[in-house]
């Protein structure tokens, strides 16, 4: 990026980035967010801030920021508390217009001076126009860009992909980044809000909404001031991408927990539900429920009905799918005639031939479940399919063309898997999978609660649009 | 094993094993079985039989089992549906008390007259008196002996351990294993009963009550004819040991296609909770919730009641597990006084000090960490600890020595973990932390649903057997 970013750009796609307070001090965090940015292959300048260094990982340090003898589009802040003040009235005179502050020990201390340190550090940036992400966050990732403007180098091992997440604990967030590279999930954008001086979530999904390379916008949060500017910014939104949000502080003591945090009132649960529901927000219960339904999201159509076909290698795993399924109100009706047919042509009587299919006698025949999964596409009984296969050394064929299949131009009916096997087997097949569009998930139970999020999330949005 | 192997042993600990229908065609079942048994290092003779093949993967083979110049004692068939009932009767000449059936093609198809095979061989094994395990299953693994008599030889890579499941479906089984593989459970045994010709899940709950290297029972079941055997059995083994059962067939059309599937009605779901819960069954409701719990309940001490500390060092997923705790109704309570005083001498005023602690500051201090997990397992105020840490790389030492304080002889008090880092850190620590009692956990909401299951399981235990 050559021009000047404005606005939420500075945050993302920054062209020069100052670390005030960078180190070479592995026990200091200003030392990994150095290695955050040049492990990372930030591609633009960065300028370390440290008054007793000349360089650090071999970049020259200037002693102040406003020594620095180019332009800054983005200052992360590493510094104790009490030098973030005066350090952001030099970002002002320097003319930066983002700030990362990951400083910690404002309004979420015991001590009510946090508080009126955060203030004071609105104020000053509200005099120069400065957005401040933090304070108290680990920082942000952009891995588009790529940048990782974080204490944590290891989040770049995050695959590039179209989910964002917008979090309101650094912790959650790190979670997320793990089970996202344990499940492949391909992510934009991972921000740590923190105590939210004056971008918050609100600002956030406006932003992301508009964001190229973000399919779909996952959010945890714990309880904010102003849940209407968030309600008002989905509503604003809606319709041009995905919202899902994970809201923990049910229970008392995490609602109790969520005030010291980031100082913050968790507040009603019942009432953020209901104001989800009309913002046409997707709620769930669970960090691994927020992140199958968003991947499912940017990887998969979503189904125009709730008529779920179960086509299974084996039974056992079809069942509990469709346990789940009808438990949660999707139907699993018959199939037509013609596809009855089509699926009787190619399965002997041994195996099950009705909705749920049990491909059992078939189960190696990649040709026979090429044929069932492609007449079940073009069944007008059917919204949904879930795929089940268990790996067996003698089934090792069983997807084999399968993602050519599913890749075909203009599919519109979500295929949900849940292809399973060993470490090192089927690994390739299943990213091949994933790359045209049937998300994969390690049990029959997730990959039905997922396309049950998709039918709930179409609902949802027929409501408040149904024309889209 | 020398001595000559009774009732069960013969399947678990075989001196000698028989393979009818043996191959070295990978398109047949027969060849893998033969890898499973040679990879999988079964320490016993291996007889494969085939009248096509003078050896096989450099195995003398036999042309007919009468041939065999040994005395065997199991025999595993892999032989199309009609020619078992004479193998059986084969078997039964040769004295060989017990039969994997692998084929399929009996009870569990739409022809009646797979019905009637199974009936007949029922006939002859019972004039032999010769225990069949299937027909229509994947055999079953012992990983203690170690025997793979399946057709699956990846299932030699589950790694030894406590946990043995007896299931209604090879799928399943599949599924559950690769789960194991990837979340480090240790297995003892893995049984597919198929259409439990005359081997059924109470006969293999007396034996694994019995069985030394089994700690934990976990079952998946669709349905059986004769659901009171199973659940005298399970009340007669009470207390000797956890049995955790995963029912599908809750739905309709589940339900319906159990009956096909192993044939039989998967029956009232309803009814079959009253039972497991009179039994002291533990019931849950996912493949991963069964596998999440038997594991803890091999690795872990039980919880006297229902208090628990959350301990986290980072707070947002200490407030999700909280939820999870609450809403499932377990309790928070304060700590004790002298508890208190130690963790507020470890913590700073910038934590959260209470129960749920959120050690923040202190995230990277493996002593503060160690000191609050040694306070709060004193605590009496307190029955059991989840502990979540978040990996940073600022944090890289900070489950240090803790494996070794919780390895402490006589610890009564469960911790559940979610300790959780990218793939290849902390791996050394978790395993450690495993090996001292200590289950973990991808999510903080499957650690808390895991210690409300050890809760629910303690109560259920309590009521049995208030002494236990």
């Amino acid at each position: 990026m050559e021009r000047k970013p404005v606005g939420m750009e500075v945050f993302f796609n920054p062209r020069s980035i100052a670390v005030v307070g960078a180190s070479d001090n592995p026990g200091k965090l200003g030392a990994h967010v150095m290695r955050s940015l040049t492990e990372g292959r930030y591609p633009g300048k960065v300028f370390p801030v440290n008054p007793g260094k000349v360089e650090i990982l071999g970049i020259k340090t200037y002693p102040s920021l406003l020594l620095i003898p180019d332009s800054v589009d983005l200052s992360i802040i590493v510094l104790p508390a009490e030098q973030v003040p005066k350090t952001i009235k030099e970002c002002g005179e320097k003319g930066i217009p983002g700030i990362i502050l990951i400083t910690a020990g404002f309004k979420e201390i015991e001590d009510r001076r946090g508080e009126a340190l955060q203030q004071e550090i609105a104020e000053v940036a509200g005099q120069f126009g400065i957005q401040i992400i933090g304070p108290n966050t680990f920082g942000l990732v952009n891995l588009h860009l790529p940048l990782n403007a974080s204490f944590t180098p290891e989040f770049s091992r995050v695959e590039k992909g179209g989910v964002s997440l917008i979090s309101q604990s650094g912790g959650m967030s790190h979670l997320m980044a793990f089970l996202a590279m344990r499940h492949q999930v391909g992510m934009s954008k991972i921000i740590g809000l923190g105590n939210r001086c004056n971008v918050d979530f609100a600002d956030m999904v406006e932003y992301l909404a508009q964001d190229l390379q973000t399919k779909v916008i996952a959010i945890y949060l714990e309880g904010i001031d102003q849940p209407r500017r968030l309600i008002e910014a989905a509503e604003r939104v809606k319709g041009s991408k995905p919202i899902i949000a994970y809201k923990v502080g049910r229970s008392v003591t995490s609602d109790k927990a969520s005030q010291f945090h980031t100082g913050s009132l968790a507040g009603k649960h019942p009432v953020y539900q209901g104001a989800f529901r009309q913002a046409g927000i997707l709620s769930v219960e669970s960090a691994e429920e927020l992140l199958d339904t968003a991947k499912a999201l940017a990887l998969s159509p979503v189904p125009e009905g709730s008529r779920v076909a179960v086509l299974s290698g084996q039974a056992g795993p079809g069942m509990a799918a469709c346990d789940v399924c009808e438990n949660e109100g999707l139907s699993l009706p018959p199939f037509s005639s013609d596809t009855q047919k089509r699926i009787e042509a190619l399965l002997p009587p041994l195996a099950i031939r009705t909705n749920p299919v049990d491909m059992g006698p078939a189960w190696y025949d990649s040709a026979a479940i090429k044929g069932i999964v492609q007449a079940v596409l073009e069944d007008e009984n059917i919204d949904a399919i879930i795929l089940c296969i268990m790996f067996a050394s003698a089934n090792r064929g069983a997807v084999e063309g399968l993602s050519d299949l599913l890749l075909r131009k203009g599919r519109k009916k979500p295929v949900i898997g849940c292809i399973s096997s060993p470490v090192g087997i089927w690994e390739e097949e299943i990213k091949r999978l994933e790359g045209s569009g049937i998300p994969n998930y390690p049990t029959p139970e997730r990959a039905a609660k997922t396309l049950v999020n998709l039918v709930r999330f179409k609902k949802g949005r027929s409501v408040l649009n149904p024309d889209f």
